[in-house]
């Protein structure tokens, strides 16, 4: 995809991510062209970081007009993959995974929690808010084939993380969204975001503490 | 607090909260002393950065013995403020918000949610799971106040986040864990930290749209 030889930063891909987002609001707002100054500042960037960021992957903006809102939007949801729907499997079904799966923001911007999973004999067969029904882990892999489940979401205990790594890696499942308070590893090629909840309460501890 | 003049980077803040979970763990596993070498293993990074990043502080490691867990762990908690327990307020009592105030890994390292608000009279007075009873927003300044609460957490829907912050920082409260998907601004002095699941996601989209 990317136009440049070479991996393109993951900053990058995190800063469209964060364009495609404002791009979106100005899209409801019914705004057709944005400058670059001014989507510059709705991200809290430079405009130079934004034109740098789209070089990646061609040319985007008119010189003296900036950029067509409609336009952009359209080719970065290309770009990232948010012109389709991702189904999501998620692993470990306590207050956390309920709230995630159910959590609307989510499947409102294409990514649809599909099946979940627990190891809980008391939950299975229960049905969360939004109307999935909690399979057990020994269903995992079959599921996850037959509903092309390809991001996998771990909202277990730390404890159990590593192996509801493990069960989605061998699916296969390439990409993985870690809620659980721990380290995993993975094979090469597989990716994983963990959303580390401590290390954001710890700098803004720090913050008050270094006052 | 730091040693070094200047402001020390938020990455080193990060890491430093790093360390100190590898650190618990050892601590659990009753390992006393860890390699400089072992250590930077166990956290992905290299000997180097560890002792650049603890240089901002002091001097921590023993040449030819590596950190003392014990020691180093209680000196990184001092750091952070994790020797002490932070009441934190939430704002936005949804399935999400609920999950949060009752997730037992904040509590577990000193997070401590003391209050929880919200706007829906139907929600007012009711009990979470964990206990707290939800009160009206318009308690929030008062009651803040009243239990010491400098952390908010905030919850909303992405069109609420920036009034709610507002509150937080009238109260004032100067660190916010922002979980709404919104940009939102504070006055300087305010830190946010912000739970970006839409950012997590499409990086991993875009792993597996770019392959």
């Amino acid at each position: 995809m990317p136009l440049k030889s070479g991996r393109v930063p993951p900053a990058t891909i995190t800063r469209l991510s964060l364009y495609a987002r404002r791009l979106e609001e100005l899209k409801t707002a019914r705004t057709t062209v944005v400058s670059s100054d001014r989507l510059a500042s709705l991200c809290q960037v430079n405009p130079a970081q934004i034109r740098k960021d789209l070089t990646y992957f061609g040319e985007f903006g008119v010189r003296g007009v900036g950029y067509y809102v409609e336009e952009l939007l359209f080719q970065i949801h290309k770009i990232i993959g948010l012109n389709r729907v991702w189904n999501l499997g998620l692993v470990g079904v306590g207050n956390l995974g309920t709230a995630l799966a159910c959590y609307e923001n989510f499947s409102k911007r294409g990514y649809l929690f599909s099946a979940a999973f627990d190891n809980d004999p008391r939950k299975i067969g229960t049905k969360l808010p939004c109307g999935l029904i909690i399979e057990p882990v020994e269903r995992l892999i079959a599921t996850c084939r037959e509903l092309d489940i390809e991001i996998g979401a771990v909202a277990t205990p730390a404890e159990r993380a590593q192996e509801a790594v493990d069960l989605l890696v061998s699916v296969p499942v390439r990409a993985i969204l870690n809620f659980a308070p721990a380290q995993v590893q993975v094979p090469e090629g597989v990716e994983v975001a963990s959303v580390d909840f401590a290390g954001h309460l710890d700098r803004l501890a720090y913050h008050l503490t270094s006052r």
